[in-house]
C-alpha cells in the first residue's frame, strides 16, 4: 500500500478541542523514556469512535491531561496494518477495541484484570487510549489508531453486520460492558430490583444490562426529563429527581422504599440539583450516599461512574484530595457490598457481542446516536458538555454516513 | 370452623391411580416408628396441584412406591389451619409449596441445600411430598395438604393475582426452579448458547430460564413435533431429532457444531428413538452422552432430569443398579463440569416469583396447561403417560375453573 | 427440676457495670409491644461468656443502650430447658451460641444472611444478644440465657472436649467467625499477603483465619507492643505503628509496599496515635484510609471492625452522623473491593469447629485468656477498657475454673 | 554465544525410551502443515524435568504417541535465548514452565482456560509439552526446551532459591497445581473432610493442597504401604485398601462413613486390587464409583487423575471407546458435583509459588525425590513403571547434583 504520512485526529490542547494532523503511527511507542517496538501491534482504520462522558472530565479540566492529547477511547476499527507477531488477525478484520490497553502477559492480565494491566502505564496500573494519566496511547477519534497486543486485546466480529447492529457493537468498547460490570458488581440477577443513578449513556446501557441479567424492577433516576425518556424507552421506570421523591417513588411500586441493588452511573462530577456550581463536600458525595440509603440491608452497590484519586478542580480541600464524605457507618450497618473501578472490558465484551448478534439485546436505539464526521467533533464536544441527551459517534471515513453503505 | 373428617386425594395403588377418601390430616406425622407432632406445620387447602413427569416414574412402576401413596408434589395452596409455632403465616395466605420437604434446622438446610434435608426422610437425605422413597409425606393432588416447617418452606404471594400469573406461579413449586437450577448448573449466562435435551414441561421451563439468564441461542431437541412447537413458542430453536441431525442443525446456526452449555431435561427414562421398549445400556445413557458430545471444551452440563440409584424396571443388570455407560473419557478430556441432583427450590422460587409478578417471564402459556378437577386425574395420568403434550393441573376446589372467578 | 426464680447477670446501667439479680427467663419475650411465646426456644446454663471489644462501645457510652441491659453476646452454654418445638437438641447438650439472633424463617435467614434477620429486631434487620439497638434479647454474661429458634441457631459440639479446645470453641460465638469472615471478604486465599489492622482479639483471630486460608505473609499492625506479641505468637509479622513505618516494613519483607488484602479489625473507635481524645474527621477515618493506601490495585478489603450509622459521642458533626472522610477516589482508582458488616456466624462456625476439633487451628492460647467469675466482671470491664491485652471470659458456674474439672 | 547444533533428549520410540541427539531448536515450529515462526518464544536451558505418572501412559502404549517423541512436560528452566517479541523475560531468568502450552490470545486463554487453548493443537483444544495428541511441542527431559508465548506462559522465580525450595518449585509445572485444582474442584475448604484416592505423587501433592485449603481430616487410600507412608508424612490419615475397609476406617475417625469431598488422584489406569491385568468394565470404573459411594450427599468430587476419550489398550469394547460404567444414578441422587479435566496450571502456580517461598507449604520432602542425570532416565522409567515410590527428577546440567552448587 502507498505510504501514509499524516492522519487527522481530535486533539485536546489547553481545554480546546480541534482536529489536527499528526504523523502516521508506527508500530512503536515512546514508553518510560525509551522507544519501544510493538511487533504485537496493529494500526486500525477507525470505523467508529464515540465521544464519552469521561472525555468531558478532561475537556472541563478536571484531570491533568498533557498537551496535544488525541482523544477517543471508545473505538471500533478495521485492521489496516499488522506487526510481525500478530497471529490471529487479518488485514480487513473488523474489531471492537476495549478502552483498556492491556498487555495480556502480566500477572493482572492473566487474572483477567485488564483494567489494571501492569505494563502499559508508568503512573499506575491500567492504561487507556486517549486518556489523561493512562499511558502514552493516542486515542481513536481519528482516522487511524495504533493498538498494541492486538491478538489479545481486539474482539473480532463479522464484517457487514447490519447498520443498527454495528451501532450497538460500537458500545462494546466501553460503556455497555462498563454498565454491565456495574450491574454485576451490584449483584443484579433474576428477579431483583435495581436503582440506577443517572440516565446518561452509561445509565441507559445499565438498564439494558439489568434486563439481560433478569432484573424485575429497574428504576432510573435523573434530573433531566429528556434523558429519562431514553431510560424509559430502554425499559426503566424513570424517576425525575427534580420532581419526585426517590424513596416514595420506589415505595409506590415495590411497596417498600428500598431496592436490592444500586448502581452509580454518575461518578464524581455529579451535578444533581446543584448544577455545575462549586459544591460542598456533602454535595459531591450525594450520589453515593443516596444509593447507600436506598439499597436494602444486605444489598449490593456497583459504581461504574468514575471517581479519581485527585480532583484539582474541586471546590474544597477534601475534594481536591479525591476524598468523599460517605455515610459509611450506614453502609457497614446494612452490610452492603460495594465495588467500583474501571471495567475490564474483555471480561464481558464477547458475551455482549453474542447477545447483540443474536438479537437478545440492543442499546443504540435508546441512546439518540448522532453520527458525525471528524470535523464536527469540536461542536459535538461543546453540545455534549452542555448536556445534550445524545451520544455522538465519529465516523471518520463515512462508513455509516455515506448513503448506500450497509 | 366445622371439623372435617375426610378429604379426597389422588391415590396410587399397584400401578393404578384413583381418587379415594383419606382421614383429614392432623399436625403430626408417623416418622421413624413414632408419632411426631408438627407444631410448625400448617394444613393447606389446595389451590392447584400439577401432574408431573416424575409422577409417571411411579405410575409406570419404575420406583418402589409404597401402597396407598397420595400423589402430588407440585402444589400451590391457601393456609387453612396452622400450628402453635407458625409465626409468619396467617389463615388465608396464598403460598407456593416447594416440592422438597425441608426442616430449616439441619446442617444442609442451613447451607441452603433443602433438597437433601437431613431430618425429613429416614431412607436418605431429602424429602418430597407424595413421592416414593422421599419420606412419609402425603402429596397434594388432593383437597388438602399437610406441610411441616411451614414458616421456612412456604413462599407467600399476593392473593388475587390474575389468573394467568397464578398459573405461572403454579410452576414455582417444582419445574420452573428445577429447570432454572439446571441452567445455572450448566453455567448459562449472558450471550451463551445452550442445548436443552427434551421439550417436555421441564424443557420448556428451561427455555424460559435460559432467556431470563440472557442466553443467546437456545436449542431444544425432542422427537415429538407437538412438544417442539411449545419450545419454539417459548423462544427456542427447535430441533426435531427424528428428522434433523443435532450437530448439523447447531452448526447451521452457530457456524460450529458445539454449544456452550447443555441441559438434560429428560432423565433416566429417556425413550428417544427407541420408544418405550426395553433398552440396552448404551440407549439408556444416550441423552447424557449426546450432551457430552455436543457441549464445547470447557462447557457446562446441568442435569435436572431425574436419575435414580436403582431402577428395578430396567432391562439390563447394569441398568437395574442405576449405573450408566458414559463417555466419561470424553467429558474429562473436554473439562466439562457436570452437575445433577434435585433442585433446592427455595434457592430460586422467590427470585422467579418476582420475575413473574413484574412481567419479566412467564411459562404457563407455552405449556398447554389443562385445568382439571380431582376426578379427572386418573384419565389425565393415562393421557400424559401416553405422551400428550399438555401440562395437567388439578384445581380441586374449582378456584380457576369456575366461571367468574379471578 | 426445682423452679429457679432468680438469676444473676452483668448489667449495664448509666455507664456502670454491676452484677444484679433478674427474674429467671421464660420461653417468651416482649417484642414489638406484645408478649411473644417462644416454643422454639431454650434456656441455656452458661458455660462461658466472653467480654468483647464491642461491649466497650456500650460501656463508653458510644451507643444508646437502654437501661438495665444484660450484657454478653459471646456465649457458650448447656441446654437446660427447652420449648415444645425444639426437635434436635437435648437437655445437657453443649452448644455454641452465635451472637446474631436469627429466626431461620425469613428471607434473609433463608439466604444465610443471619446477621440481618428480618424478624428479631424492630429497629432494623439483625439482632444480637445483650446489645444496644439489636432487639430485646438479654445477654449471656449471666448464669442463664434465653435463646429463641434454638434448633436453627445453636451449634452442638461434643461434651467433655478438653479444656484448651473448649476455650477455642468459646470464640466460635463471635470473634473467630467474625475475623474469618473479614478475611474471606478481603479475598484472602492461598499464597496471598495480608495486612491486618489491629492486634486486639479480633486481629489475633484474623491471623489464625488467614493461616487457615493459606495466606503467605500476614502483617499485623498496632500501637501496643503487648498486643503485637500475641499477634506474633499467632503467626503474624508484627508492625509497631508507633515505631515503624507501615509501607516501609511491608516493603522490607515483600519487596513492594503493598499487600494483596487488607482487613480492618479496629472499627470506628480506633484511637491510633491519638489516644482516646476527641478526634478530627480525618483521624476517625485513618484506619480505613491506611488500608486503602496499603492494599494493591485490584486487592480486597474486609472490614469486620464495627462502624455505626450514628455516633453520638463523636467530636464532629460529620462523625455524629456516622459519616467518614474516605479516600474513595483512590479506592475506586485501585478497583478495590470492600465489604463490611456484621458476620453471619452460622456461615462459618461449623467449619471452624471442625478445624478446631481436628487440631488444624487454635486461637485461645494467643489471646491471653483470663477466666473469671461473674463477680469479677465489673473489674474486668475496667481493665479491658484501659487496654489490658487480655481476653476475659466469664465462667459463671466454675466449669473451667474449678480444679479437677476437665 | 557460540552456536549449539545438537542437544540430547529422552526420546520415546516404539515403547522404548532412550537418550538421543536432536537438532538444536529454533524459534519456530511445524504446525498445521506449515512452518510457524515463534517470535514470542524462548529457548530454555533445563534446570529440572520431572518424570510423571502420565508419561507412563505413553510408555505403556496406552496412547497413540507418534515416533521419536521427546518426553517431559514437568519442566523448570533458565532463559537461554529469546525471540523479538519477548518483553518481560531476560536471559538468565529462572522460570517454571506450566505443562500446558497456551497462546494467551484465544478466547479460552483469555478466560484463564489455558488447559484448552484453541491455538496450539490441531487435534483438539489444549496443548502440552512432550505429550501424545497434545500438539507438536517437544518435551523437556532434555538439555533444552522451546517454549512459545513465553511472556504469557512462564512463571519467573528468584534465582538462587535454596535447594529444597527449588525442588518444591519443580512441582509447580504440573502436579502441585493439578492436585490443588482437584481439591478446589472437590470444594475442599476450611474444616471439611476429604478422601484422596491414590498416594502417588499427585495424591501426595493433594494432601499438601488440602492442608493449605484448611481441610480437617485428610484420608488417603492406596494399595502400597510405601506410598502410604509418604502420604502420612505429608499429613494424611493413610488407608491401606489391601487391608482396611475404606468406609469402616473413615467411620472410625469421623463417626460417619462419608467425607465431604473426594479427589480421584488415580485416573483411568487404576490397577487397584487387580494389578495390571486386563480389567472388566466395572474394575476400570472402580475408583470413581468408590469415590461416589464415599462422598456425602451434596459433596464434591474433583478428578485430577487422567481419563482419555479413547483407550486402545483397554480389554473391553466399552473401555476402548473411553467409556466407563458409572453409578451415576447414585451420584445424581446424592447431588454430587463432579469435575475433571486438565489443570490450567497458570491459575494456581503463582499462588503456590508464594506459599512455597513464604514457607507455608512444601511437597518435595514427602515425594522421595531422586535426582538423576539424563542418561539415567531410561532406567528410571523402568523403575517408576514398576511402582517405585519415588519421584525421579532429571537434572541434565547437574545444577542440583553437583556438590557445592546452591
Amino acid at each position: 500500500m502507498a505510504t501514509i504520512e499524516k492522519y487527522r485526529a481530535v486533539t485536546l490542547e489547553k481545554g480546546t478541542v480541534s482536529v489536527r494532523e499528526h504523523p502516521f503511527p508506527k508500530l512503536q511507542i515512546d514508553f518510560d523514556g525509551h522507544r519501544k517496538p510493538l511487533p504485537h501491534g496493529v494500526i486500525l482504520k477507525i470505523l467508529l469512535s464515540n465521544v464519552c462522558g469521561s472525555d468531558m472530565h478532561m475537556y472541563r479540566g478536571r484531570t491533568d491531561a498533557g498537551p496535544g492529547l488525541i482523544l477517543g477511547h471508545e473505538n471500533t476499527g478495521e485492521v489496516f496494518m499488522k506487526g510481525a507477531d500478530v497471529e490471529t488477525l487479518e488485514i480487513g478484520d473488523w474489531v471492537s477495541v476495549p478502552f483498556n490497553v492491556a498487555c495480556g502477559r502480566c500477572e493482572n492480565c492473566i487474572e483477567r484484570k485488564t483494567h489494571i494491566c501492569l505494563s502499559v502505564n508508568t503512573k499506575w496500573p491500567g492504561g487507556a487510549f486517549g486518556y489523561a494519566d493512562m499511558g502514552p496511547w493516542p486515542g481513536g477519534q481519528a482516522e487511524y489508531l495504533l493498538v498494541p497486543y492486538a491478538d489479545f486485546n481486539l474482539l473480532k466480529f463479522p464484517k457487514n453486520v447490519p447498520k443498527d447492529k454495528l451501532l450497538d457493537i460500537a458500545f462494546l468498547s466501553d460503556i455497555f460492558p462498563t454498565a454491565y460490570d456495574g450491574a454485576v458488581k451490584a449483584g443484579v440477577t433474576t428477579g431483583l430490583s435495581v436503582y440506577i443513578a443517572g440516565a446518561g449513556p452509561v445509565g441507559i446501557c445499565c438498564v439494558a444490562a439489568c434486563k439481560l441479567l433478569g432484573a424485575s424492577y429497574i428504576f432510573c433516576g435523573d434530573f433531566e426529563s429528556a434523558r429519562l425518556e431514553n431510560a424509559a424507552r430502554a425499559g426503566a421506570i424513570p424517576i425525575n429527581l427534580e420532581k419526585e421523591k426517590l424513596h416514595d417513588k420506589i415505595k409506590s411500586v415495590l411497596g417498600k422504599a428500598e431496592v436490592d441493588c444500586g448502581v452509580d452511573c454518575v461518578g464524581f462530577e455529579s451535578c444533581g440539583h446543584h448544577g455545575n456550581k462549586r459544591r460542598t463536600d456533602e454535595e459531591r458525595s450525594e450520589v453515593l450516599n443516596t444509593i447507600i440509603s436506598v439499597t436494602k440491608f444486605g444489598g449490593g452497590v456497583g459504581i461504574p461512574g468514575l471517581y479519581l484519586p485527585a480532583d484539582p478542580g474541586a471546590a474544597t480541600e477534601v475534594g481536591k484530595k479525591g476524598m468523599f464524605v460517605l455515610s459509611f457507618g450506614d453502609a457497614w450497618n446494612k452490610s452492603l457490598y460495594m465495588q467500583g473501578g474501571q471495567c475490564p472490558v474483555m471480561k464481558w465484551n464477547r458475551l455482549l457481542l453474542d447477545a447483540i448478534l443474536s438479537g437478545r439485546t440492543k442499546v443504540a436505539e435508546y441512546l439518540n446516536v448522532q453520527l458525525i464526521g471528524l470535523d464536527e467533533a469540536p461542536k459535538a464536544y461543546k453540545e455534549f458538555n452542555e448536556g445534550a441527551p445524545k451520544k455522538f459517534i465519529i465516523d471518520p471515513h463515512g462508513v455509516l454516513r455515506t448513503p448506500g453503505t450497509k
